[in-house]
């Protein structure tokens, strides 16, 4: 079957790789009909380090089962499934407690089982893993299901995993496909103030449309002046970092309101002053999105009309093309790219 | 007056100081019948950095309002008080919003004011500072009163501050008084399986009839591997660190269930892994306890006589004998000190 490769940082192809196919009776088989392009990937495609190493790519699709295994009870051969980034066996003491991304016997896609831009995947644990979503194929919800698996999971994740009910003002660092769902998620939830940070004029557009009713156009670190102002000197209640970056970390600490929440969804490749938090009552939330928790009631909004995170996919390849598709994020000319298989 | 001076590392001596008076129009002074002695105070009387300099010591106190300026309109001469270890104007928008220890206009006693091991304190703000006590000054709750000020309050945050509803298992690291006083919180809060771990045995055993359900002690790193057993390898869903130090931050994290809370309550003299709590899903809460807000709940707690922390007291010095009261302490003999006044 065909998958996307990196070869060598900056060298994407697409190439023949082994079929996918049952291994072990809780396996299913997926043949995957839409691929989502993640900041991870690009990272990689950087020669950047982080969990993607290549040459397999990819940790968010959506496609149709075509086979299982005889242990697999949840699934129906045709059926759409969504699945969440990473594998879980949905029965460990950390999936039980709603942790699936510290499932031992779990993984991401493209690094401990197949990569997700490719003509099929073989699923782990399929009954665990997968969600079975009650679309056709040609549904034009597709994107939006997609982005569950990831970027609008970790965005509902940055509001809702530091469970302080409805802050009354959200400030998200990055604009990014996470940062810009967590505007969405944030108006979702409620928020009445929700302030994105940014610097690309495209996508704070998306922002706004998402419902971020402030921007702050991020320049040589006047932002954090700004929030502060806006907020009368307080910050925000609950800052989320969709970047990771020590940069961001700082403005974020910066913004962040005594007493308040940081929510660091963005990887932090970097670090946050310990005891100016343990001063200043700051707690530090976040973390990978137990995304296979949160599937159902999102797809429930998505499939309700009430959750539209698709806009975020400013282009649309087909697999062929998936190298362009990289470039064109690579480039900043799409905030994300769907491969279309 | 006469107040405890601490005029070098491990020189206490009761000396004379000017009279506490009334200068702002919203202080108070008030007349002190009960100081305890905190570890940041032991910390400062061993020479070790922290908020406490010196002279001035003690930031614990219940007295009697003795004067107020003509502004303070929520006291009457005669009540008994109690003090929560900072004061703060209780109007401004920390204040407002529930964090009395970012207040820009307060501070610390015996840091940013008199200190309250002394026959009086100058209390600014008393409305937004001091808590009225409906007791007389014979009465034998004053010490549970007492240590409301601080170290209960403490407790108390590190239970109550992450916002966790009633954790299934508790882990405290620490056999302080502090960490004995988050036992007695948790088991107040319902949790149902409270570990402690600690080193000292008389300490446990306050840890003990406080509630604790299994004592830890620790020995040299096996402390962790314990409580993993303890708790089917899952760890705690919520683990109080009441030291502060590296080693036992390494300890809080390592018992620490993935999806789970640290509540950093002992003031983090070191680091904590930020990328190994963001892919395993863990929380950093805690810091400073807002005590003026905890003060009016836990003090009606302890008048119905639900709550008692007072046997964290295990000696009470009159105020000249202060020194031996720092000694017992340094050397300890006793987890808390009271000193009469």
């Amino acid at each position: 079957m065909r998958a996307v490769l990196l070869n060598a940082p900056g060298e994407i192809v697409v190439g023949e790789v082994e079929d996918a196919g049952v291994r072990e009776s809780t396996d299913a088989v997926v043949r995957v009909i839409a691929a989502g392009v993640c900041g991870t990937d690009i990272r990689a495609f950087a020669g950047r380090p982080g969990p993607v190493m290549g040459p397999a790519c990819g940790h968010e699709f959506v496609g149709v089962v075509e086979d299982f295994g005889a242990d697999v009870v949840t699934l129906r051969r045709g059926e759409v499934v969504v699945a969440p980034f990473m594998f879980a066996d949905g029965v460990c003491v950390q999936c039980v407690r709603g942790v699936p991304t510290s499932c031992r016997a779990g993984g991401m896609w493209a690094v401990a089982a197949g990569g997700a831009q490719a003509e099929a995947v073989r699923v782990p644990f399929a009954d665990g893993t997968l969600v079975p979503v009650p679309v056709d194929v040609t549904d034009e919800r597709i994107p939006a299901v997609l982005s569950l698996a990831d970027v609008m999971a970790t965005g509902h994740h940055a509001i809702a995993g530091p469970g302080r009910g409805v802050p009354g003002v959200v400030a998200v660092v990055g604009d990014g496909a996470v940062g810009l769902c967590a505007v969405l998620a944030a108006r979702a939830a409620g928020v009445e103030r929700i302030l994105l940070l940014g610097r690309h004029e495209d996508r704070l557009r998306i922002g706004k449309s998402f419902g971020a009713t402030e921007i702050v156009t991020v320049r040589e670190g006047e932002a954090a002046a700004q929030v502060l102002e806006a907020t009368g000197g307080a910050g925000a209640d609950l800052v989320v970092d969709a970047v990771g970056e020590q940069e961001a970390l700082d403005t974020a600490f910066a913004i962040c309101a005594d007493g308040g929440a940081l929510s660091l969804v963005g990887g932090p490749h970097g670090g946050i002053d310990l005891m100016g938090c343990f001063l200043r009552n700051i707690t530090v939330s976040g973390g990978l999105t137990p995304a296979r928790r949160y599937l159902p009631e999102l797809l429930d909004e998505v499939l309700a009309g009430r959750l539209d995170p698709s806009p975020i996919f400013e282009a649309t390849v087909p697999l062929a093309d998936a190298a362009r598709g990289y470039q064109l994020m690579a480039d900043r000319q799409a905030t994300k790219v769907l491969v279309r298989v």
